[in-house]
């Protein structure tokens, strides 16, 4: 039996991945905590939904006690909300995840050997900074552009360093960006990039703040909590001391996005995009990653969509017309 | 006049500052203060010496206050004492730094534009891990393999990050490894390659824990002095968004350090080296870099020593026969 945690299991990617590990779980006997704010109504199969913040410790010194084997840590002040309110950005960002941290080594330590955790951190491609190599090889440093950058780069090296140190098994995933997000858009500054697909699909119109040429490195949803399950199924010697990974993706433009729309949805639904440059957004957007040759995450079995029809294809079969 | 604050001024690395800013102020006004847990006797000329520790936030806040112009941070835990003092190393080189960015960014918005200081800061090159392309160049990404040099890549990344939001200008500067550093051992990892030449030439047997074709990056301590002023003469928009560099250095093995030395010192000078190889220097050193090129730090005219011979002979300059 593995004993899953997913802290910020409420939010859209801890929902797909706990629907994911419902339908294709570890072992038949898994037990699913999700922790977060909050849940949205009816949402993911789990054994115990647990309401709390982040930034208490006593409440990850309570989930720590549980002892559980994968610990997916999925919470984030997104990248545009972090950039408004800097110091919400950094205590959600970095001090609650270095205190995520501590708290369970403590653990670790004080089980004298029979608990060893395998954390699973999702990080982002936001981690790199303009000017970039035409495509983003496994060795491109980190020069963050945002502060939610800055702190998913701090997070990821101070993971690694408490894997190193032994302490936990585990491994920071870059994601791409993710879409085409469901529900509502957030506050993040690639929200759009879902925005002009979800919207027009759902009959409402959409606004793209940047130019139609913009290109930028993506996944699905499903995507995503596939990369998550993955990673808890290697184990930390295929890492090599590198425990921190860029996902697959697909590269595309604006403007291809918006054609893949149109050979699945039409003219009509297309029109429904109006163009209204934000310069705080593209501001933002210029900085960001545009392609990857992920060839490590490819070599250790992890796979995205082909193309971004296909990212489209799984919004209406997942979350449109599930 | 310049008010410059050196945090980290009893040290090594923070007396040869002082020294150097002595001798060739950037104004003849400039008034310099030392913060530190302690100051050696005589020692550099100083308008005030302050004790104190850098994990006691009240200490930073009386130093805030005297809004000094220019900021050196050097204070650290060294690479070996924070391998052996997990929970040491974290306080000292990341919180209490943070600690400190938060302090004086408080400032910052408390003087409504009036105050803007330049912060440099001392980072290392054991933010690089192994394994390393031939030479690193400027885009190497952030691989470390000790706490310290995590340590030293997350302080990296937050103050770049507090330099992008305006609250500073500054930069990280990546010392090489110091050498021949004056004076007794130290806890670092790369202690003894100041020792097999510092010893012996005062006429003391050195120990050797590596092998002799371990190659490795050093500048002597008057080139991290001159680093660290030169770095306060530029200003934010000559690093283009990425104000960590690389400093130059000279590349050599352990073989060619030894060779220098009998060059100029002679063979029973060289016969003090005893060979006693120590697992664990090993197991740091080997994921050390190797060899850099800086080009960014070059084109910016930061200079170091040209080979190992004028690293020698800067220290008996310096430091044997002052």
């Amino acid at each position: 039996m593995a004993r899953i945690l997913i802290i910020g299991g409420g939010g859209m990617v801890g929902q797909k991945l706990a629907h994911l590990l419902a339908a294709e779980p570890f072992d038949d006997q898994d037990e699913v905590t999700l922790f977060d704010l909050g849940f949205p109504e009816g949402g993911a199969p789990a054994a115990e939904r647990v309401v709390g913040n982040v930034t208490d410790r006593a409440a990850f010194e309570a989930l720590a006690a549980t002892r559980p084997d994968i610990i997916y840590y999925l919470v984030a002040i997104v990248s545009g909300e972090a950039e408004t309110d800097f110091d919400l950005g950094w205590t959600v960002n970095l001090h609650a995840f270095q205190s995520f941290l501590d708290v369970f080594r403590k653990e670790v330590e004080a089980s004298n050997g029979s608990y060893s955790p395998k954390v699973v951190f999702t990080s982002s491609i936001a981690v790199f900074g303009a000017p970039f190599p035409p495509k983003i090889d496994d060795t491109f440093f980190h020069a963050p552009q945002t502060s939610y950058g800055a702190q998913k780069a701090m997070s990821e090296l101070i993971l690694t360093d408490y894997i190193r140190k032994g302490f936990f098994d585990g491994v920071s995933i870059r994601l791409p960006t993710i879409c085409v997000r469901p529900g509502k858009p957030n506050q993040a500054a690639s929200s759009f990039f879902s925005g002009i697909i979800r919207e027009p699909l759902n009959g409402v119109e959409a606004i793209l703040p940047v130019a139609d040429d913009v290109r930028h490195w993506h996944a699905s949803p499903r995507s995503a909590a596939r990369f998550l399950r993955h990673a808890a199924t290697l184990d930390q010697p295929v890492y090599e001391n590198r425990p921190a990974l860029n996902m697959p993706g697909v590269s595309c433009t604006v403007a291809e996005q918006i054609e893949a729309l149109r050979q699945i949805a039409g003219d009509d639904v297309v029109k429904l995009i109006h163009r209204e440059p934000d310069p705080a957004i593209i501001a933002i957007v210029k900085n960001w990653a545009r392609d990857f040759a992920p060839d490590r995450a490819l070599a250790l079995g992890f796979t995205a969509e082909q193309d971004f029809r296909e990212i489209i294809q799984v919004y209406i079969d997942e979350d449109l017309n599930p």
